[in-house]
């Protein structure tokens, strides 16, 4: 019988996915459902639904109402919270270097710590340095891992995320995908989807 | 002191309102909140964001998902689900009809089998028929109710409760407004206003 698994979807520019990946380790460990981090981009995605920035900019009232929102449940969930200018970041490289870890055991860890640096000290994810201290402080190399995330087969692989994201159907971030294809967005489906997964290989309600 | 209390701002085409419209009564009773039905209409509010219907229809990703979501939460829920077609129904006249019930009584009730007749029937809620069976079902006088919601008076009503959406920052439906002014967005943030209210009067944690 195969282990509940699901995947999870996020750009590191998203607010919501900040939630998301500061919860969903303790969470799957304690339902038992491995996790997949699948970083992609969303501007692609965006793009192809008419619009040249995060939903949060275009609609002001929307806008206005997610900070809030965030700054709630960041508080609620005992996170540090701050806003990072400007907004959204570029999340590429962030997403390149992603993608070398993810394999190599540090890259999970490295999520981790891109979203609390972004969306809880404000710092631009968008700098080399940013990226590379991160590195540095979870024992990565980061002349290694930043050289690597920047050759062309990376920067394809991350293309072909972006690319089976939208085979998916995913039209924002975080989005939980199980192994038949359900398909759950936003932080508030993290535990739906993680129940969903148990279901479909036969375990728990 | 002040007994907690939220407005619960809602669109009758809005599938997610038809969720919160089933859950609010009990969490609200079990919470010792007070809850005001404000029936709105979202078409102005998203009109102004450049929205010619719900964006559900206007982004085709996200308007499957949302359907495919809303399948597994009145599942979950054991509420009857069937689309509605057209999508999303012209809400004016249940709005109108819900604006005389709710001073006297038999608001909510209405308002819940509109709910109930659209996204769990698959019945058409801008039909007099309709509504008419729904208020001789509730012990309403159906002749009554649907010449007092036409009257000019009633009509303008609705616009300002419109109004007052917008100026709440409401750009979404359902929205939960605590006494404070405190917006929360989506079925999924009811229990959170309803923590919030208590908070605010002193009570709860």
């Amino acid at each position: 019988m195969p282990r509940p698994a699901i995947d999870f979807w996020f750009d590191f520019g998203s607010t919501y996915s900040y939630l998301a990946a500061s919860r969903i380790g303790p969470l799957a460990a304690e339902a038992e459902v491995e996790v997949q981090f699948r970083p992609f981009l969303l501007g692609p995605i965006f793009s192809a639904q008419g619009w040249n920035t995060s939903p949060f900019n275009l609609y002001s009232a929307k806008g206005r109402n997610m900070w809030r929102d965030l700054e709630r449940l960041a508080q609620d969930a005992g996170l540090a919270f701050r806003r990072p200018e400007p907004f959204p970041q570029n999340s590429l490289m962030a997403a390149r270097v992603a993608l070398i870890g993810l394999p190599h055991g540090w890259g999970e860890r490295f999520c981790i710590e891109v979203f609390r640096a972004q969306f809880g000290d404000g710092r631009p994810i968008d700098q080399r340095a940013t990226l590379a201290e991160i590195l540095s402080r979870i024992g990565a190399d980061p002349e290694a891992a930043l050289a690597a995330a920047q050759a062309d087969d990376n920067k394809n692989r991350l293309r072909a995320q972006t690319d089976e994201a939208q085979r998916l159907g995913v039209y924002g971030a975080p989005s939980f995908v199980t192994a038949s294809g359900e398909l759950f967005w936003g932080n508030d489906r993290l535990e739906q989807a993680l129940r969903w997964a148990k279901r479909e290989t036969g375990l728990g309600v």
